[in-house]
This record gives C-alpha cells, structure tokens and sequence, in this order.
C-alpha cells in the first residue's frame, strides 16, 4: 500500500546507477578515517566498525596498527577492555590469546605459552596510514590487490584556484574535527552533502545570518557541465558542482508563490564536490581559505560516521595556533555543529522512507537533482566491490 | 509449545467473526478522530498516524487539511519541521516542495519554480471535518467512494432516554478529552471497552469507593438479547449492553468460594455500546447526563491511540464553564486517569498473548464474554475495507 | 563473509557434543531455582520466566506452589497484579478466573460462579520444592514422568574432602545469595565457570589482591583426567577439574613474552565442578569451607538468569548469624560482586559472536578448553529434553 500518488524514478532512470543502489553496506576496498591522531594515546587501543568490519586500532611504539576486533578464540572483541602487555603485540584480556600486530598471528597464550594453536593462527591485519593528524585504514576484500594510493580515496588536490585549499595530504596541511554515529544510510549523508536543493534548511542558521551571506533560495543549472564527472587517472573520481562558473547557473533569488526572497547582502564563493568512496569537499567553508572535508564512513546499512574535518595550511607554529584557536571559537559551534546540524536532522529524518518505504525506487527527483544523479552515476563506475552484512543471524 | 492445557476457541466459533480476526491493522474507509482542535492551532501543522497511513494536519485561514505526511520528493515527514510559507499550502522542510492543501498538487518548488515536476505530481489528501471540538479524518483506500456520511462512523443519536446524553454532532455539544498511544492492538482495546467482565480491574477506583457506588461483581447475561445488534440503515453499527433492562441482567452480590461481596449502596444507571470502526458510548457516565466516548484508532498492529472524550449540551456559556470545571477537577482526574488507567493496564498486558501466542485462536471465552461476541460478529458484518503493513521492509 | 582468518572447530569435533550445541533454549525437564524463600512471602505472587515457561509462584498457607503465569481466558499474566482472595487459589487480575493452585483446575469465576467452564479447564502446575531456602521448579515436557529426584539436577555430595563443603540438600546448610538477569545464552555462563582459561581476567581483583592469593597464569592439563567425568548412578552428572591432585596440572607462573609473572604468596587451595544442567560448585570459595554454587537458568535463548549462592553448614544460630554477618560483610560486596562482575562482563560480550557470528562453529579452542568440551560431551550424553521457544510470532 502507498499513500502517495507519485509515479517513482522510473526502471530505465534507476538502471542507470543500479550499482550504487545496490551498495547498502557501502563501497568496500577502500580507504575511510577511523579516528583523528588524537584519540589514539600511546599503547591505546579504540574501537571502531566500518563497513561490518569490526577493527581494534591500537598504537605501539608510535607507530599505529589495525587489527580484527575479533578474538579468534571465542569472539569477543579485543577493544572491549584493552590489555596491551608487551610492545607491537595486543592481548585478548578474557583469556589472554596474544596476536602480533603486524601480521596478526597467535603469538603466546598468556596462561599457555606452549598451545599448539600459537603460530598456526591469526587475526586479520588491515593496512593503516596515518597523514595530517588522521588515521585511515583499507577495508574490504582480505585479498584486494594491490592496495590502491591513498590519495585515490581522497578529494583531489585543487589547483584550478587563485588560492587553492589545504589538501588532506598536503605539506603543511592542519586539521581539525568531530565525528558521530548518526541513524541513516551513508549514501543519504552523502546525497545531502552535495545537494544544491537543500539551501532551504540552512537559509536562517546563525552562521549565515551572523555573516550576512547573500544565500539564493536555490540554484538553477543552466548545462549538463554545472556538475563536472571529474575522473583522475590512477587518482580521484568524484564529481564537482562548478559554483565558480557563473555561466552554468543561475540563482534562485525569490519565489512570488510562497512569499520568499533571497536574504544576506555578502556574496561568498565556495565550492562542493563530492568523491568516491563517499568523501565531500567545500572549498571555502566556513570561510574563505578553509576547507571542510566530510566522510560519510558506513558502519552497517542504517548507520553511518559523520566526519566533519576543517583543513588549513598552517606553515608556522602561529598560524597553526590561530587556526586552532578559531576553531575552537568560532569554526566549531557555528559551522561544525549550528550550521550542520541541520543536515545531520535531515539525513536522519530521510533514513525511514528509505528504507521502509523503498525509498530508492519510490522517489521522485526535481531538476535541482542533477547533480546527485550525476554523483549516483559517476559512483557507479568505480566500484572496487560491496561491503555486505556480516551477520549469520541475518538473511 | 503451549504451557497451558486448555483447548482454545473451535474453530467454527472462530470462523463466526474471522473478518474481524483478520483485522490486524484496522479497519479502513471509516472516519476517525485526529486531533482535538485546540491542538491545531492556526497556521500550524501536526502530524497522525491512522492505520498505517501517516498524515499532515494543517490549518490555514481557519480551515484544516489532512494531507499525506510524505514528501514526494524523498520522503520526509512535512510534519517533522513544519513550514508553511503561503495559505493555502504546505511547504516541505527539506528542499522546498510546496503542495496546494486543497488538492496536493505541488504547485512550486522554493529554490526552483520552473520544475518540470510542478503540476505534474501530487500528495495525497484526505477527506477532513471538524466538528464539536474534535477533527476527523475519512481514511483508506483512496478510491473509496462515495465517503459515507461521518455519523455513520460515530455512536447513534440516543432517542430511548428520559434524559438523552450528548451526541458527538449534537448542537450545543461540548466535548472535552484525552489521547495517548498505548501499546497493544485496536481490538484488545475495544473489547475491554465494552466487556461486562472486567469489573473486576474496577471494584475499589476511587470514583467508586468516594462515590460509594454499588457494582456487583459481575452481570449474568439471562437472554441472547442482553447484548443488542444495532444496524441502523445509512447509520451507525454497533452492539448494545441493555443495562437499561433489568429482565435482561442477574447481578452477581456475592462469590462465597472467593470471600467476595458486592460493595457499594449508590445504585447508578450507565449503559454501554461499542460501535464500528471502534468507537465506544457510556451513557452517564462517569456520573448522570454526561456521556463518555472512547475511540481506540489504530496506529499499526500493536499501537492504537485511545481517545476518551466527555461530552456534555451545553446551552450557555455558564454551562459549558462548569462543565470545564468539573471536567478538569473531577472527570479528568478520577474518570479518565485513576479509572481508566485500570483499563490502560489491562489493555497492555494482554497484547503480549495476542501477539506472541497467538491469542486469537488460544484464548478460551467464557459466558460474560457473550457480548464480545456479539461485538466480534457485528464488526464482521460491516466492513469496509482493512488496513495494512505500508512498510516494504516486512514480509 | 567473515573477517577472520582462523579455521573454526572442524565438523568431527563439533559431532561429539552436537546435542549441546542445539541447546538454545535450555535443557527441559529439570529442577531449576525460582526464587530464594525469602523472596516469596506468605500470600505472595511472584512471576519468573525458565527456559521459555512463565510460571507463577505463590505461597499460599506456607506451602509454594507454581502454576503456569498465563491466564487461560485471555492470557495475561497472573503475576501482572496479583490477586489471591481464598486460600490454595490464585485469581486472575483480569476477570477473576480462579485457580486451584494444587491442580490448576478453574474453580470460580469471581463474577459468575455458574460458569460453564468453571470445573473443565485448567492451568498447567508445575512441580515444586523447598529447601534450605531456595525454592526449585521442575520445567519441562508436561508429560514428563517420573519427575527426578532433585538431588539429580544439583552438585553432587561431596565426600572425598576432609573437610567437605555443605551441600544444598545438607542437613544445617544455610544459604545466602543473589540472582540477576543477563544478557547471554546459558551455556557461554556455565562454560565461563568451569573454565581454567579465565583466570586472566580475575588475576588484579580486590579479593585475590587483598588476600594475597597466589594465582598462577593458567593451568596446564597433563593427562586427560585432569577433568574428570563423573556420572552417579541415579544421581548427579557432571565434570570436575581435579584441582586437587597436582599430578595432574602444572601451573604456568610466568610467560615472559608478554612480561608477566603470577602475584601473590598465599596459596588456596579449591576445586570447580560443574553439573547438568547448568550448575557450578566452587568448593572452597571464595574462602575456604564455604562453597559457591552457581546456577544459569535459562530464560529465552539469550538470557539466562544468574545465581550465586554461598553455603556454609552451621549447627548453631550463633554459626548462621556469624555466616550471615561475613556474607553480607565480604563475601557478598568482594566475592559475589566484585570478583564475579568479571566474568558477568566476559559472558555478556561472548554472546554477540555466538548470536550473530554463528560461534559455536566458528571459534577455535585451545589446549585450556579440553575442560569445556570435556562438559560439552557430558552434557550431550545426559539430556532429558530441550526447551524451545514458545512464541507463535517467530520461525
Ligand atoms: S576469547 Fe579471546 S582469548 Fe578467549
Ligand atoms: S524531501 Fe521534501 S522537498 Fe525534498
Ligand atoms: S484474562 Fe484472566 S480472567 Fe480474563
């Protein structure tokens, strides 16, 4: 039974992108952030789950290493109390099965240093990279070969800009943010990034009218160009809505019908694009010269961890201060939290028709979705595989 | 497995009211009670859901709307942000889809009000009155046709009393209530409305102890008539406890085998009556010439949302204020919260066996259940239509 | 798909305990603990659900009695509200269906004593027993016959002890304990007890600390009698580790890969012993000439309920408020709590693998597991019966 009476997305538009709507659990083999550089103390052990993947990091000697969460001896997760007794290795404190963190074999048993299984079996490694204050790890298929650059799961260095921002990888690159568990599929979150249609919920956030921003109720693309399918040899694939073109659209500044003009008198210059495997960049915001990354890292089909990260090219130890200190104040509450919190209600208010409603067959989209179709699409094409449901207890 | 020894219901008894059995979700093409009207206030928007459909009450200009609750465009409850910009319309939150209330047209997109989709797809809407106080909406099937008259879906006009009560359409006609969403199917909820067995969750409620009122026991059926059929053409279906005929009922005083004896010396006349699609009449009650009336609207298969409404003529301004006092210093909190919350209880704690045990055919009626029975087979005679799951995600 | 690289248990081993591994929901047709006496006062109605059966427990004129909890008229629990108007009955709450409780026959309904049913129907009874402060059920197949002696479903007598702990069934056995729900299946309980591998995660607790219990690493087998079979004829069946013969263990006090030495000086001298159906005797714990029994009482497939019970033989009253005195003093706050709050902790973050990763055949045991598979294969060969679940409403 429906209570509506759209006609949804045609067969021949979902066909299209029927790749990407098959990814519930997210696009495996590829590199996610597990936890800024921060949240990892020396001989600390976290926690974290993307994709299904439940991985324990841990650091040892400076160096970070990520492990399967999964004692291979009756199953319990490894981060579940954290039990580290000697350098590079990482014990299971139920009944101390001890692995090596480098290649994840059974090192000793704590009560049992003469079990037959030590040496014979081991716990799943998964690469890890640690750049800029992030630590990134590659999760998917164990025998996914080889494993691809980081930088191809990253947006793109800019370089087609007067004063192009901080790269993710770049030298003198500072970040810093906030991630949290949200209720929503990833691709939703990822949708909602890149929209140009969603300007509505933002059109009264304190950011926006601290600032004055002239914000245009919407935005009418006037080519197939205004969202670009960039595709980088060996390097990134994503797609960009090229604000910075004004030829390509038009701004919505007011709709007689619902008694509503453009409000903000500052004109601000930013940029979206949105990458695979689910990674957002927005040149220019909050403000000029910063640059806010965003992930939408899977956990399972209904969750997903939203990363907001503000990246700056700090060259000196004030300038590096100065950013910090404008974060704390100022980058945080208004950006990271009033201004995205909007977007964060959002995505997880649109999370129950997609998926009790079938909501990927039963939408209907507007023109200011061309540049999420072109974003389902470009997705599409480079697929390194799915992650899927590791549970047994499921169908 | 069952761990008790008793045979259930045979399967002819059964069959007598198996439409009704069937009925999980509720019945559909009726008119039911959204909203009391003061709790929609102007320009303002609430969300319902009945039967499974999930809808948008709007007023605007002083008239209200019922609309569906779901966003063509991806889904998202209007009710959940409500912005209405312009009379007449509902704006949806998220990127501005602005549907006309009267017919669910999308008559504009705020960022975009060139899109091809503009008069092309629609919303829902549903059939709405207001009257008395009380806000219904006709819900089903959305070719149903004609809609029946909204007092057919209502208790009858009571024409065979010194001192008839208060009909819900009634000129002069005050209600005041409650609703709450309680856990436990629409039927188990009915039931316990009309059923003559249950005073024992009753016997020492305050309002019977303060009032001193005498309440046998129980109430032994003497004739097939004791529980009436009414079929009133082009009206009201429903079944009648006959309390108001004395030939009909023995009172049970006294229960040696459980030291139990009648309490109470008030003789008070009430009279009950249980109408389709759920809807319950207790004349005088909680006290003389005033009237009761509760409806339990289904919500899904385990939630329905009980309404109990007192309704009173009212001839004066001065009748209607002591009416109010009275509703808000004695009938609501000894009639509608210490008693009826006995009910509440009972209601709850029997959705358990119904749901997981599969009450409807391992549940042993006794002779006070005759008038359930009758209730069970007159509510399979008048069905319209069902409700059911809208949710793709279940089987 | 699994994130592991470990082979798990081969299929020739899982064979030999098969039965056990489809033991979900318990062992049917055993005594299991209700409730502690004190727990049930006179007149009083308490509700405990065992291996899928909700039972109703009432003492009535100083006798217990349990009868099934679901009504047979609409099947609310009779624990919901309990109602106990006449000796040897039990009311329901609802309509008054009255119950004899050494029968379950319905002998009155309070408000129609001439009911047609009264007389033909009935709730199922369950067998009960009381002793030295513990009440004890027996659950299963209604049919069951004959009932065993409860002494078959408890720790055995000890007698080759010179000193032996007191039994439950013991003439002057006092007792004293807890019981509390969990999150977990029955079995990954009773397996966390018994085992010698866990001692890792009690090796920093308060009690073994203050008391400078010497507490090795872990305990190396060194025959296959270190875990002995024991199987008496018309009695108890379970598996004891011989703690107390040292030809037959090496303790490992020191594994320098991880830098660890085993703490403490004193030695304590105890012994683990486990019984179908799930039933831990500690001799000698936590201090010795006590005895900790522990029962995991299977609620559904993933909870069970956990007892402790410390039992001391005290002839005189002087000798059981000295006991009561050190149990609520520190046997209760350091043993019963403190210290088994590890492995409350361990059990519960065991049961997501076994649930969702399917771990009965995907984990791998180790050389300190030949005492849980050596309790797997005992428990497979002296099964009654298998609980399963009751609700109509899953496959
Ligand atoms: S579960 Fe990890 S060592 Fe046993
Ligand atoms: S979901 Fe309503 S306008 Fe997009
Ligand atoms: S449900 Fe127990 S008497 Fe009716």
């Amino acid at each position: 039974m429906t209570t509506q009476n759209a006609v949804g997305n045609s067969f021949a538009v979902v066909r299209q992108y029927a790749p990407y709507v098959q990814a519930n659990w997210g696009y495996a083999n590829h590199w996610y952030p597990a936890l800024f550089s921060e949240e990892l103390a020396e001989d600390g052990v976290k926690g974290v789950t993307i994709g299904g993947h439940d991985l324990a990091l841990r650091r040892s000697q400076g160096k970070t290493y990520a492990v399967s969460d999964r004692c291979v001896h009756r199953g319990v997760k490894l981060s579940g109390k954290p039990m580290c007794l000697a350098d590079g290795t990482i014990t299971c404190w139920y009944h101390g099965f001890t692995y090596d963190l480098s290649d994840g074999n059974l090192t000793t048993i704590v009560g049992n240093p003469d079990d037959a299984l030590i040496g014979n079996v081991r716990i799943r490694t998964y690469p890890v990279q640690e750049r800029n204050g992030m630590i990134y790890v590659f999760v998917g298929d164990e025998d996914f070969s080889p494993v691809p650059d980081l930088s191809t799961d990253l947006p793109m260095k800019v370089t087609d800009d007067a004063n192009p921002v901080a790269h993710l990888l770049g030298e003198h690159t500072v970040v810093k943010g906030i991630h949290r568990r949200l209720v929503g599929n990833w691709r939703l979150a990822a949708e909602n990034g890149l929209d140009p249609g969603h300007l509505l919920v933002h059109w009264d956030n304190q950011l926006v009218v601290a600032l004055d921003r002239a914000l245009p109720l919407g935005l009418q693309a006037l080519s197939e160009d205004a969202t670009e399918m960039i595709d980088i040899p060996d390097g990134p694939k994503g797609v960009m809505n090229r604000y910075d073109k004004p030829e390509l659209y038009r701004p919505v500044l007011e709709n007689p019908k619902v008694n509503m003009t453009a409000r903000g008198t500052v004109p601000h210059y930013f940029r979206v694009s949105l990458w695979v495997p689910g990674v957002l960049m927005v040149e220019h915001w909050p403000i000029s010269n910063f640059v806010q990354y965003e992930f939408y890292v899977p956990i399972d089909d209904h969750h997903h961890e939203y990363w907001e990260v503000i990246a700056y090219r700090a060259e000196t130890e004030e300038e590096r201060k100065e950013f910090e200190f404008k974060f704390d104040n100022f980058l945080l509450p208004l950006g990271l939290l009033d201004f995205n919190n909007r977007d964060v209600f959002a995505r997880e208010a649109t999370e129950e028709h997609y998926t009790r409603f079938d909501g990927w067959t039963n939408e209907v989209l507007c023109d200011m979705d061309f540049s999420v179709v072109s974003w389902r699409k470009q997705a599409s094409r480079h697929l390194r595989g799915y992650f899927s449901s590791p549970y047994h207890d499921e169908d």
